[in-house]
């Protein structure tokens, strides 16, 4: 079966393509985006989504951008550009991690204009290539933790769909399946926007992998009966203390992992762990449209019109984290001290 | 603003009136229901849901249905509708609690046919009549533990749809709006069926409390904000040692009410507590057409063609709950003993 392109640059680099993850399961869409505004909307509505797959996209939609900036006065322009875009969702670290590192190729860069535009799209590759790397020792490490056919509970999509390959938390399973090795795995909705039904469910089924779809209240009842072994789930943002933004309805899943002794493990690459942020009350919460949770997809009502609350993550307390599992290891409790070494090897 | 009719006899007294809950909050339909399978029907496809409902709907469909049969053999024919009746779902105890009731009077009766139609007729709104003066001292029970302004979650549907009126777990609240008190309620949308989106808030939006709609999965972070003082939530049936049976999720809520403090009320009435049932172990979990989490009504396609498993209720251990709410009255830990001697007195 043919590979899921997620994110890549137009063959004449003036643009970005994407693979509409809003419209999946129903349609396999390739969007073509060459104005900034489309690139913006693409982030804000999660047309790309995950965080991993956030950066690389900010990237590769800077490097086409910075093409159809005039030469003169290219750098404050361009610093202007990749501020924008960054603001375009708040949680996610990665995409204000890759707009910086785009940042500081420009302002470091010293030579002609076409070889500075050379070297933004060489840093955006860059940031693909070591992101599908980093998804396969993540994957290397997190399979060492899991038995042949274990039950597996995961929440949201942090598969090669959020990433470059392979993903984070679904990693350790594609590439366990990939090694004979297979998973019962239990794949929440997760609403409101289902990217657990829509995508994760899509993501391993198509990979061959023994999914089966629950909707996020069905979490307690299928660990009570003892089909999971573990519990699987990606991050958008660590803070220094352990504390993990993801997925709004990540921390109730730990909350009954722990109460009921099952391991649970957040996997991510180590640029979504953000030394700056002392702990999770810092995270800024993403709060997101009402209608979202009132009219699914905005076609079918699905309640009255009333006030809804539709925050995008939450926070999971570093207390309820089995281990940490990035591309430079695995990292057990307690996290602090681990964390802030893992960035100065 | 005119009460919500749930459910009532034909004027003539050969059928049943609901309000088909199904089509809330989009339709206000009544279906008028005089055929034994559109009746078994109506049951089994939650056009009348509660546990109460169910029971108060299976007594005027028992006595409806009893002037269909022949006077002639009349004992076994209705023994065999009262039987069947009662397995159009297994889970609510109230269910087959009514139609056991209506037998026994069809059982123990002694005169002309006429009168006994007349007694079934009488013992269907006797059954009606104690509901409602049930869920009134349930929410007057649940009122006195519950402070002016406090947030309360609450998951699925147990209000006055679900009963006669005041419903149970919504009943402290509507009473205390009645005597001007405000309270600030979280409603779980409750996936599948999403009873807590159609059904919750449009009844507490209409009785003019402050109602908030959130996705199963935000419960965690609006209690870890502080938002939640109290969860209430109903009970489809109760074992002897206190173990609850109620809509999918609601284990999941009291796991996350023990961590974060919040105290966790279940409410309904005593003839909820199944005495029969030793724990939670013993009780039967329903499962529904996986095509439910798959397709929103039927209509849209919200997953690819994957497994999915659909069970529609959990259990609550005992452990996780703060009290137990009937219209006898509130009953703390350990419960056992407690219960036992609400049916002795």
């Amino acid at each position: 079966m043919e590979a899921l392109i997620n994110v890549r640059p137009c063959p004449d680099g003036n643009g970005v393509i994407i693979l509409d993850q809003t419209q999946l399961p129903g349609a396999l869409t390739y969007l073509e985006l060459r104005e900034k505004e489309a690139m913006f909307e693409a982030i804000k509505n999660l047309r790309v989504r995950g965080a991993p797959a956030i950066g690389i996209f900010a990237a590769y939609a800077l490097a086409a951008l910075a093409r159809q900036l005039p030469e003169k006065d290219f750098f404050p322009a361009f610093t202007a550009l990749a501020a924008w875009l960054s603001t375009a969702r708040p949680t996610a670290v990665n995409l204000s991690w890759a707009c910086r590192r785009m940042y500081s190729v420009a302002r470091s860069f010293h030579g002609e204009h076409s070889a500075l535009l050379a070297a933004l799209a060489r840093e955006a590759q860059a940031i693909y290539d070591e992101d599908a790397a980093m998804c396969y020792k993540i994957a290397e490490n997190g399979l060492s933790l899991l038995s042949d056919g274990s039950g597996i509970l995961t929440h949201c999509n942090a598969g090669p769909l959020a990433t470059s390959r392979y993903g984070t938390a679904l990693g350790p399973l594609l590439l366990g399946r990939e090694r004979g090795m297979q998973f019962h795995v239990f794949a929440d909705e997760t609403r409101p926007l289902l990217q657990g039904a829509r995508l994760t469910a899509f993501e391993l089924d198509r990979a061959g992998i023994d999914v089966t779809l629950i909707c996020d209240n069905m979490a307690s009842l299928v660990m009570q009966q003892g089909k999971i072994q573990v519990v699987l789930v990606g991050c958008d943002r660590v803070a220094a203390n352990g504390d993990a933004a993801n997925k709004i309805g990540t921390s109730g899943v730990a909350i009954l992992a722990k109460y009921y002794g099952i391991p649970f493990y957040v996997l991510g690459p180590s640029s979504t762990i953000d030394l700056h942020t002392p702990s999770g009350k810092e995270i800024q919460i993403e709060l997101r449209d009402p209608e979202e949770i009132r009219s699914l997809h905005y076609q079918s009502p699905m309640a009255p019109p009333v006030k809804c609350y539709n925050p995008a993550f939450d926070v999971t307390d570093h207390s309820l984290i089995t281990a940490i599992i990035t591309e430079k290891g695995i990292l057990y409790p307690p996290f602090e001290e681990k964390l802030r070494n893992l960035f100065s090897e």
